[in-house]
């Protein structure tokens, strides 16, 4: 069964809403294994709706529309859908009867506002809502169903999740099951991705592998259809294992799971501890880190030196090495990784030190030039990195690319 | 001219993603005044997004297409969008030689799949990229305007502002003229915002004024319509007149503008420095001050004390306190506010400490609890919170608290 969603709406066409209950929707309709193939959004207006349904209609087996069944003027769908369909508007007595006690509680009159609430076209299953008075509505159209909706995200989710759901499971494709796997990889660029995994890629294979780059890296996307949920895994599994084979140890999460969560699992695991000296990155991996509950048994301290004065009292970095190589450079970053390691007893320092930009850059350092330092039990290494983009994606990536760093040494530790 | 917009990609379809793109465009054409009537997503599928192209191009006079650019196989807009238009596709020369210099930098060599992004239909206008690879492409066909552009949130938005949105403006409506305005409120909770505003506030009205509570605060949106900008733009200035009267200094800022953006720009104007002790929030303050491109120039330095070690050590909070009063107390605050202050020689030492949650929360100091302090030449101050929320919430939420009494502070200031 194919499947399409129409949201309805004029705060969906003006920017004023982010459509989260499309992606809600797409979400659940692929965890059921039904095949979503069109979404389109429409503002209240009747004759614009009217179009789209009828569209709708003509291409997919399961149409779900949400938002406009409230009771003021420029809710439509309910009119509209039942147009179409040549369907009487008829009252909903048990929803009557829940509005009016709720009413009647507060000791306010049933409007014709509100009786509005209740009408639905003739025929309909309706699915009750628990949260709010607009309850959802199915109606069967031959081999279609038609699912209204209200466009009150917490009333959308409470319905999908208690009735609408077990309804849908009937129709999944037989011999059908779709299941998704995610990695994420980071030190490699999408078009080097694109051309290691080109036999893997392309339209209607099964698994659908697709990559996109983000500001944290590229994510991996593998979908399988399978005739039961074994072999579905079955045949992400084997796509899994080609591609961390031939990816190593660039792909840093199975899962959607971010660089910080894994690096705090390996210190974790290892029980190492960190402190970091952050100049480009200006806090945000120190940030990152402490996103992490817990992250307290392994975080000790940071500093986000600034100023050269701040590197050389906070981290007794030698005033005549920022002087003879600028702070912007590898030999000052060993100095503040390597401090900061010993100042705090940490098992792990990490520095970073750059020109984020927009301004800053010379010609022989430019903005997004990065030096990453780590210093460890076995000594310090530095890398040095030149990000392009806006101050933004350059301090996301340094930071990024700094916690790497303690990713890739925390798996030589782990597998010593 | 009427628009739309078709959203390309599966992980649309399938739930993965938010289309904040569709919410991103759909403002941007509010605010030129382009009526937008259908917002379309379908997944990387050439049939399908053939037919909702031509069908766009039946009912449109604009249509905007985003995604689908990029170097790999599952990126087919281009190619599509060339086959309705019987156009041939041709290498877009200045695109070639741009991604052939930026691979050259980096010691790489041009693949093919890295070809495939200089590739445009013929007869294109071209948008350049400042952030990323493949360009924005404009095609005419008849009275009809074509607009491709990248998926990439970060790439989309820099080709709008600087390069769409001008090219746009003259398709504006005529004697039709949309202004919005925002404000930006911290301090205040929206029940008490909506009862100040509700004489203000009203399905129909011209200005329309709307809530929204967003983490860092409440976002107050200004709508008005008006035959010229003039008339428009006064509709706005009266209304946002009343609300500042009424919210006084609980509005911190006017348009979309941050807190720590707000806060750079009267560090600068007074000419002051500011020194951080983060412990609650780990490094968020500094990460959100240093954000801001110029930072270098107020901000000093940042002491991210997490371990009681690193706030003896780095921040000379005496043992004894911390032992007496706890961590998270108001007594160690005024000390990381105060040192902080002292130790960097800033005009300015902001701390913060409390308990993120999710664990670590007792009876007499709940998950939530946040001390902040401030050290100023007229003394220090500290403040105490209960923040609600997830992990998440109760960091950002201390930050922007943090932020908004360095604001405080500064208003004062700027006001002696």
């Amino acid at each position: 069964m194919s499947a399409e969603i129409i949201t309805v709406g004029d705060e969906l066409l003006t920017g004023e809403a982010v459509n989260t209950n499309a992606a809600y929707l797409a979400k659940k309709l692929q965890e059921l294994g039904i095949d979503l193939c069109y979404q389109t959004s429409v503002g209240d207006d009747g004759l614009r709706l009217k179009k789209v349904f009828t569209q709708a209609l003509s291409r997919s087996s399961i149409i779900v529309i949400t938002g406009g069944l409230g009771p003021t003027k420029d809710d439509i769908t309910k009119e509209v859908i039942a147009g179409v369909l040549e369907r009487k508007m008829v009252v909903h007595k048990p929803t009557f009867m829940k509005i009016q006690n709720r009413l009647n509680k507060g000791r306010m009159n049933v409007t014709k506002s509100i009786q509005k609430v209740a009408l639905c076209p003739e025929g309909a299953e309706i699915l009750d809502n628990p949260v709010g008075t607009a309850p959802g509505i199915i109606l069967t159209e031959g081999e279609k169903k038609i699912i209204l909706m209200p466009g009150v995200p917490g009333e959308l989710k409470s319905i999908v999740e208690q009735q609408l759901a077990p309804y849908l499971m009937r129709f999944r494709e037989k011999n059908y099951m779709v299941k998704q796997q995610i990695l994420k990889v980071w030190g490699l660029p999408e078009s080097k991705v694109g051309d290691l995994l080109e036999d893997l890629m392309g339209e209607s294979r099964n698994p659908l592998v697709g990559l996109r780059t983000k500001t944290d890296g590229i994510e991996i996307s593998i979908i399988a259809k399978g005739g039961s949920p074994t072999s579905a895994g079955r045949l992400i599994e084997r796509t899994e294992q080609k591609i961390k084979e031939r990816l190593g140890d660039c792909v840093y999460a199975t899962g959607d799971v971010s660089m910080e969560k894994v690096v705090g699992m390996l210190l974790s695991i290892n029980k190492k501890t960190i402190a970091i000296a952050e100049s480009i990155t200006g806090g945000l991996i120190s940030k990152k880190i402490t996103d992490i509950p817990g992250s307290s048994q392994y975080f000790l301290e940071a500093v986000v030196s600034y100023s050269n004065d701040s590197k050389i009292r906070n981290l007794k970095v030698p005033q005549e090495v920022i002087k003879k190589h600028g702070a912007v450079s590898a030999q000052v970053c060993k100095a503040m990784a390597t401090e900061i390691k010993s100042l705090s007893s940490a098992d792990i320092g990490l520095a970073t030190t750059g020109i984020a930009g927009p301004s800053g850059g010379t010609r022989t350092k430019p903005v997004g030039l990065t030096f990453i330092g780590l210093a460890t039990e076995n000594g310090y290494m530095v890398e040095n990195y030149r990000f392009v983009g806006t101050r933004l994606t350059i301090r996301t990536r340094a930071a990024q690319a700094g916690l790497d760093m303690v990713r890739r040494y925390l798996i030589g530790v782990s597998n010593r």
